[in-house]
């Protein structure tokens, strides 16, 4: 292996020349050996911000965080692996439904999870409000969970693209998150590296979602979809508007709640459809004819998220923990609701403590928002529009005060366009 | 004073915006405090290289460099004080003979330095082939020299805009050295730190010096006469071409020798007229009627310059140190010198062991190249081109290697145009 110079390596794309294979190999593996120091990278990392990295440099730095660690080798299961991931949203509890449910249709879905950060939620955090529920497993729980169950939601172990772990902290410290190939490399490493044959992305947008505009998000679909289907994993964007909250829950041990609704073929609709859809593409990538509608509907998505609860410790009959404090916040006037801010819902939510503002906080399981409307309703001046949920007042002045102006009150009905829901392939 | 997170500092200048006074001065302080971590600043300054700093942005960042400090105050002094700069060239040593030639016309000459780093030379490094001499003074020595002697050359001291040492230091290891609003903060905070009223600056383009594009020193330099007017010292800079090594000697003791010949009325036209031309400059600024040609004809620079050695513990008359191996360099056939290349010049008498790669390294006094012949001269195959100047046969072969094709011979005299020379006023 030749030895660059990280400064060598810094210039070189900051002056807009693309990186050979053998320097981006170098230099991410003289990062993990600790010779390339984290002002180094940070300034690479911004370096990419201006001037990008082109189809084959994405590809060789993503491939080398894959192989800075561990692969999982799912070959050996009986059921074709298919996995979901979602850039974030508020509410976004699909993951909880979606993968018993495509598992009771006959797929194998391994779901490596991570924690959430800012104002949206983490699907481990969710699941770790069920009494006795373990993030934790090891690769051969993992492997033997979905042989036997078909569905596994769990921590990402630290053996996988740890040096994604790395760049992820660097990034949160140095205002390069944004940046379109390192959050693509970033998610398809661990993705691709969890040995999934094929996925779907959820790639959301609007002012709730982590990129509010469709055009950057539509790049940073066609940029995943092309990165999975060259490192061998079928891989399929749906790209999804996030601009009011996704059902009525929004909160760990709630949106548990309210997944299980679903489940059990209830709950908000949107979510269910938003669910069903992602379900029939996950089914279509490998080749299951099965209708996940009635798998919701007949009981079997449920008992396949009881079984996949109870395997990882968990007590899928225990009663879910509730918050101390529930307060109302009332509609200042009468008309229709015209919009509700996903992300002010959003915040409000982690400042009552659902979410964490740095990766070592921890969170509330009972903290929360419930809507009490959606957009569209007519509501009376005084009328319950949210219930916030905290387990202190600290924490429910925070909500508050997050929360107000959330929802938008007009003389008339709004126009209620669906927006257009793409799909990126490759 | 208001509290910013470094990240959305860093996204504001990333994103194209312009930072406030309040941002600026609070990111500089916290990183003086430890509380911006480098990797947070190195992405700054990444932002900055794609971003710029605008005027107003510069002034602010740039004034808060030598608040970090102190400043010296040399308003007692009974000369009026001025002093140069040279962004560095190859064989540079102008400075050795400029500053006891305007002080023996009657100026103050504040002359705190840096070493060398790469390529070009460090006028510190070139005075400590002295025997005896030190480049540490302190602030009651320099003011006390500059009034009895009227040139000091000396180091920098820590107290000086410490926050540039630091920046400096990152910026070397993070390819962010070439950022202009950089370079000209770095250079200029210094130099208005260091208390002198007018200053000359000596901005070199070309292949051997650090900026190649005239465009690009042409505007650095009127970064630099901005910044210093805005901060109340009168600035005027000279761009000049550095194509060719800058005299015939290249390297510490060698350089200090060839600076002597000048001072004595001697030693290489390009260097005596250079160092006139800055001279005039200097003395008009500061409203001085003297003819430096007589100073250095009629032995009066000269008599300042030992003045200035023996006052920092130097023995003028003392013999030079001389490499133990010298080796010459033969024409590889007849002809006329077309070129002479500074860059391979500088980078051979570096690796011969006058300079360094990194700031911690020694410098060897005695190492370095003379250039024998001159452009546009007449050479016969096997006369000497160079002489090669080292300690020991490791560092000849590396400085013979990197001198390889340094000169282009032709079979007609080049046509030898004086590349325009331009001053930058305010």
């Amino acid at each position: 292996m030749t030895a660059f110079s990280a400064v060598d390596v810094i210039a070189a794309k900051r002056d807009g020349g693309v990186l050979s294979d053998e320097m981006i190999t170098w230099m991410l593996d003289a990062y993990g050996r600790n010779e390339v120091a984290e002002e180094q990278m940070s300034a690479l990392l911004m370096a990419i911000f201006f001037r990008g990295l082109n189809d084959h440099e994405l590809d060789t730095w993503t491939a080398r965080m894959i192989t800075s660690g561990e692969r999982l080798d799912l070959r050996g299961l009986s059921r074709p692996t298919v996995d979901k991931h979602s850039t974030g949203g508020v509410g976004d509890k699909i993951s909880l439904i979606l993968a018993p449910l495509v598992a009771a249709c006959g797929a194998a879905v391994p779901q490596l999870s991570g924690r959430g950060l800012g104002h949206t939620g983490g699907t481990l955090d969710k699941l770790e409000s069920i009494p006795g529920w373990r993030a934790t497993l090891s690769n051969e729980e993992i492997v033997e969970q979905l042989e036997t169950v078909g569905a596994v939601i769990c921590a990402a172990g630290a053996g996988l693209a740890p040096i994604d772990r790395r760049l992820y902290s660097l990034r949160d410290v140095t205002g390069t998150v944004e940046a379109i190939p390192l959050i693509s490399s970033s998610i398809m490493s661990k993705k691709i590296a969890e040995g999934t044959s094929a996925l779907v992305l959820d790639v959301k947008f609007g002012n709730g979602a982590f990129i509010s505009e469709p055009d950057r998000a539509r790049l940073l679909a066609r940029t995943m979809v092309r990165l999975g289907e060259a490192h061998g994993v079928t891989t399929v964007a749906k790209l999804t508007s996030m601009s009011a909250p996704l059902g009525r829950a929004i909160g760990n041990a709630l949106e548990v709640t309210e997944s299980v609704e679903v489940l059990r073929g209830g709950g908000p609709s949107d979510v269910r459809t938003l669910t069903l859809e992602l379900a029939v593409i996950m089914l279509e990538l490998v080749g299951l004819d099965a209708d996940p509608a009635t798998a919701l509907d007949d009981g079997t998505a449920y008992e396949v998220y009881r079984r996949m609860i109870t395997a990882q410790g968990g007590d899928p009959d225990a009663a879910m923990p509730i918050a101390s404090l529930i307060e109302e916040v009332p509609a200042p006037r009468s008309g229709f609701v015209q919009s509700i801010d996903a992300r002010s819902v959003g915040v409000a939510a982690w400042r009552l403590g659902a979410g964490r503002a740095r990766k070592e906080d921890p969170v509330s399981a009972t903290a929360g928002v419930m809507c009490l409307v959606r957009e569209g309703d007519r509501v009376e001046a005084g009328q319950s529009l949210f219930a916030l949920h905290a387990d202190d007042d600290a924490h429910l002045d925070l909500g508050r005060e997050a929360i107000t102006n959330a929802v938008v009150i007009g003389d008339e009905p709004p126009s209620l366009d669906d927006p257009q829901l793409d799909l990126v392939r490759a």
